[in-house]
């Protein structure tokens, strides 16, 4: 594999020095972008373009070529895995995605298997290599899931939901059930992050979309537990270079001492906290990613400049931090909104590292 | 007008002593509730429901007959204050409420008006007079209007929203117009919660649904400010009792000092928090409602009252906790769930009152 060109989103990760503060954007190659649009367009639908090592490849690389992000994040879906489990997933047009054979009887828990990252989902592991090769050392390739809950979250309901009414039914009045499919995911998933590793991913994120859903008690033993297993799984190393780990719950920022026990890397954060007081709490402990209110983007290229500022200025001087948003960028952004605000990080942060 | 024969919750909510732990549910009248759904068909639309003040005040008593609550809610929805301004609120199926008339310009938020709330809003305070009288005295009856950031995010987006694209991008652009636009609001909601008040509400919420979608300081600046000059101009006194009044903010656990410091007598708290954790904090200051996750009425009874258990341990000892969802009651939940829950808390609260 080729040397890296630019490791400073791996230094700020693991709060070595750096020259300006990393940025990317989670859900940087999406709807926002023609170009992406185009691509979905001739792939079919949204699971034929994840599934097509190429396809996969060619919007994942996208973002890079407009913006000179720190960082590439494998083109996937979260649902990829409960997908290899046999759960049957489309993608219904303004519904989002479904599961023809939903988890919800002891007898569909016990059916669920740990995937083969090199068999069901070798496909997320030969775009990984693709991506890997077409970067050619550019910038970092960051690897992804879901976690086990947001995953059981889909998994139980047959889709998304707004009061989780299934997969909290089976919480509350069946807990061993919900901890037995908890772990099979659990395993599933550190089978799939370390095999994207041995695939090429230098670093990973896990995905928590909805343990914000829970109370403390219910995140501490339905989604944080089995972040903790999965992170005291994985492998920590490849390439001679430590592979840092990223936990992001959102709406998780009043958790992330618990988050950051674990033995995570850094922690991601949403724009419902200010980043300087979280660092204030566990700055010695993990780097912090984020943590910019996608709706931002929707303002003028001044006004977004001045949020970024705002943002460095309460992270405060050294590295450990992360630029991102504190949640996918929306697909109305203008992508000249997304530049204004990538350049804004690289321009303003050098005066925080100096 | 008679006698309260059941005044626990005005007294938790001032933190006098209580022989139980007072308990109502929020959206108590709604859509899980057969009765409900009848007195709706029979009004036509919902909006019709909400001006007629009769089938109004029969819908807000429905929950009572059934449940031993210890409060009545107006019936009435958050939005009749920006249809009074003559936005043109229309509910559409399966999309919720939409404006005709969205603000979006300067002229826009210079038409808006404080509307006279006997006179555009009296069908809302012959419906507070209308189920004052019929109550006769069984429980108070809480008045309430949504906040001024949570209305003016329907107002400017013309109706609900994922990203809050059009207020939050006048909000971060034209922080003026957007300071005009809730100060006229609160303007109006201070004037109808006030003329609730003198119709005869003994207690008013708040709700601010919204304002956990800000970063912390925008909260500061956009949401809680204005609820601060709302508490400050409130009617305090009635029939010779003080009227508490109630915030909450959805999303808002890590604001409770902040809220407590606008001189309201209780703040309302979702489930993403612990009870008696918050109580620590500004147990001191404020009584606590809350906070049970609505999802666990999915669960059965007996799930539910360990739940009821779990959250009253938590508050500990003493008054100044009004047990109630950590939001509104949904409408797939079976409705002896919602018996099990207020009968649990009556059952299991009075050896916190000894």
């Amino acid at each position: 594999m080729s040397a890296l060109k630019n490791d400073r989103f791996l230094r700020a990760l693991l709060r070595q020095p750096v020259d300006v503060t990393p940025v990317w954007m989670m859900r940087q190659a999406g709807r926002y972008l023609p170009e992406y649009r185009q691509t979905r367009a001739r792939a079919g639908d949204f699971m034929a373009l994840c599934k097509n090592p190429e396809l996969a490849c060619e919007v994942t690389l996208q973002p890079l070529d407009r913006f000179p992000l720190d960082a590439a994040i494998l083109f996937s879906d979260i649902l990829t895995i409960p997908d290899a489990m046999g759960l049957g997933l489309r993608f219904e047009q303004g519904e989002g995605p479904v599961f023809d054979r939903p988890v919800r009887s002891a007898a569909d828990v016990k059916k669920l298997f740990v995937p083969d990252p090199e068999g069901e989902l070798k496909y997320v592991m030969d775009a990984v290599r693709t991506i890997r090769r077409e970067l050619n050392g550019r910038v970092p390739l960051i690897g992804f899931s879901g976690s086990p809950w947001t995953l059981a979250t889909y998994m139980v309901e047959g889709g998304g939901s707004k009061d989780f009414a299934q997969v909290k039914a089976m919480m509350f009045d069946r807990p061993d059930l919900m901890h037995k499919l908890l772990d099979t995911v659990a395993r599933s998933v550190t089978s799939y992050l370390n095999a994207q590793i041995a695939a090429g991913a230098q670093a990973v994120q896990i995905f928590d979309t909805w343990g914000g859903a829970l109370t403390p008690r219910d995140y501490k033993e339905f989604s944080l537990r089995y972040m903790a297993q999965i992170v005291a799984g994985l492998t920590r190393e490849a390439e001679g270079r430590r592979v840092p780990v990223i936990l992001f719950t959102k709406g998780g920022g009043q958790w992330v001492e618990e988050m950051a026990a674990t033995g995570c890397d850094a922690v991601g954060l949403d724009w419902t906290v200010d980043i300087g007081a979280v660092r204030r709490r566990v700055g010695a402990k993990v780097a912090l990613q984020g943590n910019m209110d996608p709706s931002v983007l929707y303002a003028s290229p001044a006004r977004i400049r001045a949020e970024v500022e705002t943002i460095l200025a309460s992270y405060g001087k050294g590295s450990g931090h992360v630029f991102n948003l504190g949640h996918g960028i929306h697909q109305h952004v203008a992508p000249e909104h997304a530049a204004a605000f990538v350049s804004a990080v690289h321009e303003l942060s050098p005066k925080y590292h100096a």
